[in-house]
């Protein structure tokens, strides 16, 4: 068995025809004209199990974020910038209009809703959602539903996934469960607390699944009164007896189909705080019928992402074989790129990462040859896949799952020679990529205010990229995690212990796509040398080069040819010994320093 | 008579004890337990008529911005960094508690604050300043009364100002009232907007008055149906005859006191936008009493903020003359700054811009020797008037009311030989200064994403300013206007027309302050050669030199020298020629290139 497959994805359109129009039929039924279909699970998940894939069931589309609006004769199709290439091919457009930017879709929305009666699932919505769409369309009436519509027109609908619960114990996990408890505890202000992001109870619990690909999160929920026993919501099955035997006295167990109803019960009398961001409308609900509901961030979300020591250890370690790996594929590619095909290159990279013990990729591999590259987040499968070329650039964006830690890393290579204008290109996302990796930045800095020092040499030329720059990553747990990120929308300060991405990219549709990323770890403050003010900066844990034939070192600045030849001492110093021989004098070679 | 007066603000700690005793004895009668003291006047104004300075009475705070908590026993003045040293010299500490950050005014509130019954006058809040309190102290009770209690207690409060308006001819404003009407008219979708800040609807009518000091506007209001005639609620004492007439079939003028009832009237039936932000909560609740409320941002506002092309003409006219008068003052100050006052550099500057046809000054000139030049908004007066002394550092910040323009410019210059320290330290913020002066950055991009390139080069070496990078400046209108503006809390995208500073500064507190500021344009997009995509870029506007002797070149790369030279070639292209032959041979030297 491998970690993933490479089935062509989606439905052919006619399926996608035939699926709306039953969805269709259902509505005058519901008493609705339209109906929501977002990507999310009933944890406001972005990784779903098989029978969660609504979206990818009635549009075609496979990728991790979208949304659509069916109504009786128009349907809409929502998904952001990375996805813009992919949507256009799955989703067929005599079915759905299809827009990637978020004024289209509220112009939509404005056009075709009126006041219509739109239907929507309460469990699959977080309510700031459901607020933002009722501020872009007023007039709508917005009809919750007991279940979603789609799911009694889906015959072939997968069962639920039952995967077994493992420990990560306090040795990878750095603190016990009862200890996490009361850090929880103490960041909030209110008579209890509901987390409905089945990551962040993992977390808290130091449990590790199954439920879902790639992502070792289990599908819970958890109520935590400021005291007294916590209520986790997970299914029983998923447990061993010894847990919940570990578990007397700091948490009781209630099966999930206890919920939400249980939480409207725990919110008698008490003041409750939830995410709307995170938690759902139906979650939501039910506190506000028991008790009163306080919003606001979810603390512990934030308290996840800080990583302790023993966490940013494994990730470290992980790191290390991580790259050992990476550098072994990179290597074989050098000599054998042209001729192999996308899957042949998963394939090898899958295997390098098992035999340096990983358990999983913590997404699908991203293999893009040429213009797959330009695809962001391109999937390869038996349809798509491309033999690579000479002069052929690919972009490799991939990660695994370890015990201790969780990797994503991406690199770009050129099969062959690389054009002037690919190196010119390549050299602009090093100097967005060196930019964050060496910033310092006070306390209080958000992702948001760092976002545009990755752009900026990308900007001054008249070229951008229409993705994030960072998000962040869990410690073996989802490759995805927030509050920390460096976007635009990144409005969360970044703090001492979190790790985050940095992978600005460019993308030339039709000819190639070019990413560089590593994750970072933000270091305690400092106060630089002469310096006044304590200031964060940022620790480079990807270990792995980043090809220098592709740079042109007189667009660099002294200081930025620094980084780069000492993070390639850093690599080599890292990884060097544990290399065979061959491959020790290809990544010597590849270190070569080229500031001169 | 001189545009300012360098007599000292504030009061004597005893009368500001004595004040707040009286305001404390009207609580029982108004069944309050404290009251709320805002910067803020009824049109959310930051400039203030005197009959308006309650905070300044109440706590002897004269800067723009702050707000006070007056409880039974204890008081809590708050406001920020700019402002922390002269909050520390003119409010009371035996009588405040000063904070100068948000979260350190939060907690105190939540210590303080309890269940008890706060009062404010709806007048002189925004909607969502309350609601922000409301959220921070969720138990307290706020408690709307008829008038500010102050008011009762203020037996010598001036007399409210009754400045007669003049017109903004079309030559200036470049667009006629009922071109405006029409451009607001198709900015919003409602049946009607409520405008409440006085300097946007004297935009709308090119109107200018001198209601205030330094600022040309007219303490006015409106309500623009979509259909059918504008209500301008404006004293009418304040409007000649023919202005009157002028507005026939276009706006019905109301006095000032039929506000706000009238526009409950207005509202009926119908459903009226507001900003929350920029309108009180009393128009707020008068609209909701008549009809529906939309909330949202103020477009007339934004319309205002991107300046058209007779406006950018008079803008750049008023910063050529500015210029002149700039010069002549930093050539005279090369040769005679030792031994000068404060004051005196003030009056000489505030004479030479009277040369050029200012009206008035666009604010209180700052000029700050030595360790008052750390004062970020430091007003100099006969009891702090500092003789400058050979060596000392000199902060110079200030600006003109022209006809045609408003400018605002910043240069800091040194008495004497800079210090290798400072010298280090001015390059820094230089780098800064020509980082954002330099910038590409595509459509939608907000001020927010590009404020820290202004602070990179002092963020690595551990500095950092307590204020933002720039705001929005009025053609012949506020110096200070929003939406747009660089900061971390500048949420507006930058657009084509829109005129903001660049100001980055440090502060080294007892010793000095460097800060150096332009004006800047933000010109239509473009794609860069090569490019793909159009990108937005500054033209810098302001027109006087920086000096170069303060910089040491080796920390500059060779595009910030570029820039630098290039700046100073169009400075003396602009200025030279209008020059008299010793202050044209001076800016000369001044303005020779250091990039070599």
């Amino acid at each position: 068995m491998t970690f993933q497959t490479y089935d062509p994805p989606g439905a052919n359109p006619q399926d996608i025809r035939d699926r709306v129009e039953r969805l269709r039929a259902t509505f005058s039924a519901l008493d609705i004209e339209g109906v929501l279909v977002p990507h999310e699970d009933a944890y406001q998940s972005e990784y779903l199990p098989p029978s969660e894939e609504r979206l990818a069931f009635i549009t075609g589309f496979t990728g991790s974020a979208g949304r659509a609006v069916i109504l009786e004769e128009k349907a809409l199709f929502v998904t952001d910038g990375r996805y813009t290439l992919q949507a256009a091919s799955q989703v067929p457009e005599d079915v759905f209009d299809v827009v990637s930017k978020d004024e289209d879709a509220d112009q939509w929305l404005k056009s075709h809703l009126g006041d219509a009666r739109i239907g929507y699932d309460p469990n699959l919505h977080a309510r700031s959602r459901l607020e933002a769409l009722a501020k872009t369309v007023p007039d709508v009436t917005l009809v919750a539903l007991e279940s979603h519509p789609v799911d009694g027109t889906w015959t072939d609908r997968p069962a639920p996934t039952v995967g077994m619960v493992r420990a990560h114990g306090t040795e990878r996990s750095g603190r016990t469960v009862a200890e996490k408890l009361a850090d929880v505890r103490a960041s909030f202000d209110a008579d209890g607390l509901f987390i409905g992001a089945a990551d962040t109870v993992s977390w808290l619990f130091n449990w590790r699944g199954s439920d879902i690909a790639h992502t070792p999160l289990v599908l819970c929920r958890a109520f935590i009164p400021k005291e007294g026993p916590v209520t986790v919501f997970v299914d029983p099955h998923k447990l061993p007896n010894e847990f919940q035997e570990a578990l007397e006295g700091l948490a009781d167990i209630e099966p999930t189909s206890a919920y939400p109803a249980a939480l409207t019960r725990l919110s008698q009398n008490r003041t409750i705080l939830a995410d709307p961001a995170a938690a759902s409308e139906a979650a939501l609900k039910a506190i506000e019928e028991g008790g009163s509901l306080k919003t606001g961030k979810d603390p512990a979300a934030r308290l996840k992402s800080i990583k302790n020591e023993a966490e940013i250890e494994g990730m470290r370690a992980a790191h290390q074989r991580d790259g050992l790996a990476m550098v072994r594929l990179l290597a074989w590619l050098d000599a054998n790129a042209v001729g192999q095909t996308e899957i042949a290159v998963c394939e090898r990279l899958e295997n390098l990462r098992r035999e340096m013990g990983a358990m999983d990729v913590s997404f699908d591999t991203i293999a893009g040859a040429g213009p797959n590259g330009a695809i962001v987040h391109y999937r390869v499968d038996r349809n798509s896949n491309r033999t690579i070329a000479s002069g052929d650039p690919v972009l490799i964006d991939s990660g695994g799952q370890y015990e201790d830690g969780t990797t994503d890393i991406t690199r770009t290579i050129v099969a062959g020679d690389p054009s002037d204008e690919f190196k010119v290109q390549f050299t602009r996302v090093l100097k967005g990529h060196i930019a964050i990796a060496r910033q310092h930045f006070p306390a209080g800095t958000t992702g948001a205010a760092l976002d545009s020092f990755a752009r900026s040499a990308l900007w001054s030329a008249g070229f951008d990229y229409q993705h994030g720059t960072g998000h962040g990553v869990g410690a073996a747990l989802a490759v995805h995690e927030g509050p920390p990120g460096i976007s635009k929308r990144s409005s969360a300060a970044l703090e001492p212990g979190m790790i985050v991405s940095n992978e600005p990219g460019y993308y030339r549709q039709g000819a190639y796509g070019i990413r560089i990323e590593n994750l970072v770890l933000v270091r305690p403050p400092e106060v630089p040398p002469g310096g006044d003010t304590p200031m964060l900066s940022f620790e480079t844990i990807t270990l792995a080069p980043i090809d220098t034939r592709l740079v042109v070192p007189s667009m660099m600045s002294p200081g930025e040819l620094a980084w780069l030849d000492l993070y390639h001492a850093r690599v080599l110093g890292a990884l060097g010994a544990e290399l065979e021989p061959q491959t020790r004098d290809w990544l010597e070679a590849t270190c070569r320093p080229i500031g001169g």
